[in-house]
């Protein structure tokens, strides 16, 4: 480990200027060289069940103390195969309700001794190059919130790394799943503004590589046909307040008038559409135009926007991940299992809304 | 590691018939047994400018591939002494800018090949028990973003693990820090307030615990009191959009009137004191009464706030703050620095202000 080895049994002093000149930690190789015992025998020391004289433990020990040596946790890795990390994989870190899924996957992890190390994507689409890091970090489980094809879901498993996908599908595989239910959510919306008679309806949809975006765009569609109304006008977004704006003002111009309900894939862009749809056009809402977001962010329930929208139970969401994610920790054998949680309406002032059927 | 240990140099059928069996991964034992070497040859192959033979060079490196075996990061980090981790030590996820900092810092180290471990903390003032934690991962350096003590600074000192503070303040002690200039921001406010007439000030401030509001909040008394204006009516906030609600009807129930201005601790207070002077009192803002915030959040810039504040150039901070890092992790010797940034005043539509002056 270095070039000058001081001979076994040093003091704690020649050891202590030892370490301060390499600018280094505390070692193995330290506590061995105080206690006049090999490395190996101190590694033996920390090592559960295995054999060394009650002597040797006495002096490695008393040695490990004085040093201030704590055996790390990349050391205790490698002798229980555990890292006490799980990776989150995120493909968008500044969605509006990260911060809150994020705080209760730390607090839920926290409280079973475990880190999140994070792998935030450039993009949704570029796994691959991530998964490489996060086999390389060794952790103990994932938090997948992007979208992963069936190869590297097998690469998850054939790795043995347990995984719940967070909020993402994957359709014709059984993985561990914790989703909130998108296909209802739309439905339930389309249906209840259907029943107060809005008729032409416009989307700003969200980003064309997110898989939920797409399926609540598609569930929008598919329930106003059932109804028999005419197909949406579709805009595209991607998730932030300036393409809200924009979509509102596309809307208009293609339409050469407002629609009577704009759906907005989220909840960022339906206040967007509605600042803009109040302030710069000077429309009513929900009066001539009802309005609704999908996610129910806090910030949608200010005052100023009282946003009619679609509530993920996102807490509830994350406390599952984290339940489900720590069972297969524990037991790796435990079967694909899918919690499907439901969105349910936020009634706030920007859309007239008829009774649910 | 195994009960039934077998025989060495193991057909490659069995050996991942034994992996399957104890569902666990690819070990340095495992390449030892289909290359019939020792696990301490396979060991010194991945290491850098350990002594090995060429023929069992070859021969380990074949049966590595056989069997996908990649020598992990955990076992990689007791060789070269670098986990790649770096641990991101924040007192409050909620805070609204934080998924911009993460999002930069992510992508920043990531730049580096490193990634951020996460440690969350109950409460400002809960960092010990953090820490403890923090040494047993072993991380190459960490972000600061929570109130550390001078024994706490010491402590990773002593440690060897280095650090930057960011957006803290540690007085009387050099530590590597970034940080916004929060005396100058909140001078810069009263200025401009009080060169507008404003006469009579209230501040709803932030949590009792973050340094950072209550240096907001001496700062503004300071500069009230040098410009020969009486001392603000002080209410107490928590950096959420309910308690600057509550703020507002306090102030005014206390008052008997509204005052000229109210200067608010941050952006998310401002915002809920300004929806309730507007929809639930009718108070014109600007024209009856100035509203203020800090930190300048992307909702602050919404059009129905539009919100006057000042802004704190997170982005630049957080690429600041892993140069700061990077540096210190390549050479633990560069002196202790800080850097400050400087906040920019947003004239938005909620205050009237006169010249800077």
């Amino acid at each position: 480990m270095t070039n000058s080895t001081p001979p076994l049994s040093s003091s704690i002093a020649d050891i202590k200027a030892l370490i301060g000149r390499e600018a280094r930690r505390v070692t193995s190789y330290d506590v061995a060289r105080l206690a006049g015992v090999s490395q190996s025998a101190v590694s033996r020391c920390f090592k559960p069940g295995a054999s060394v004289s009650k002597a040797t433990q006495a002096r490695v020990m008393k040695a490990a103390q004085e040093l201030d040596y704590i055996p790390n946790a990349a050391a205790r890795s490698l002798i229980t195969r555990r890292s006490n990390q799980v990776a989150l994989i995120v493909s968008n870190l500044a969605t509006l309700h990260f911060p809150e899924v994020l705080s209760e996957l730390s607090r839920q992890f926290g409280q079973r001794g475990m880190r999140i190390l994070l792998f935030a994507l450039p993009s949704e689409g570029d796994v691959d190059q991530t998964l490489a890091d996060v086999w390389q970090h060794q952790v103990d489980g994932a938090i997948v919130a992007a979208r992963l094809s069936p190869a590297q879901v097998a690469e998850f498993e054939r790795r043995g790394v347990p995984f719940v996908l967070f909020n993402r599908h994957l359709s014709g595989h059984s993985v561990n799943t914790i989703v909130c239910d998108q296909v209802e959510a739309a439905r339930l919306i389309v249906s209840r503004l259907a029943a107060a008679g809005h008729k032409r309806f416009a989307m700003i949809d969200g980003p064309h590589d997110s898989a939920i975006a797409q399926e609540r765009t598609r569930s929008v569609a598919a329930r106003l046909a059932e109804l028999g109304l005419a197909a949406p006008l579709l805009v595209a977004g991607n998730y932030d307040y300036a393409s809200g704006a924009r979509g509102m003002r596309e809307v208009v111009s293609r339409l050469g008038r407002a629609p009577d309900a704009i759906v907005c894939g989220n909840d960022v862009m339906a206040i967007g559409c509605l600042d803009t749809a109040r302030h710069e056009m000077q429309l009513d809402v929900p009066g001539a135009l009802s309005i609704t977001g999908f996610d129910g962010v806090t910030q949608a329930g200010w005052l100023s926007y009282n946003l009619t929208t679609l509530r993920q139970p996102m807490q509830s969401m994350a406390m599952a991940a984290s339940d489900m994610l720590g069972a297969l920790m524990l037991d790796k054998s435990t079967g694909p299992e899918r919690r499907v949680f439901s969105a349910s309406v936020v009634e706030g002032a920007t859309a007239r809304l008829g009774p649910a059927f």
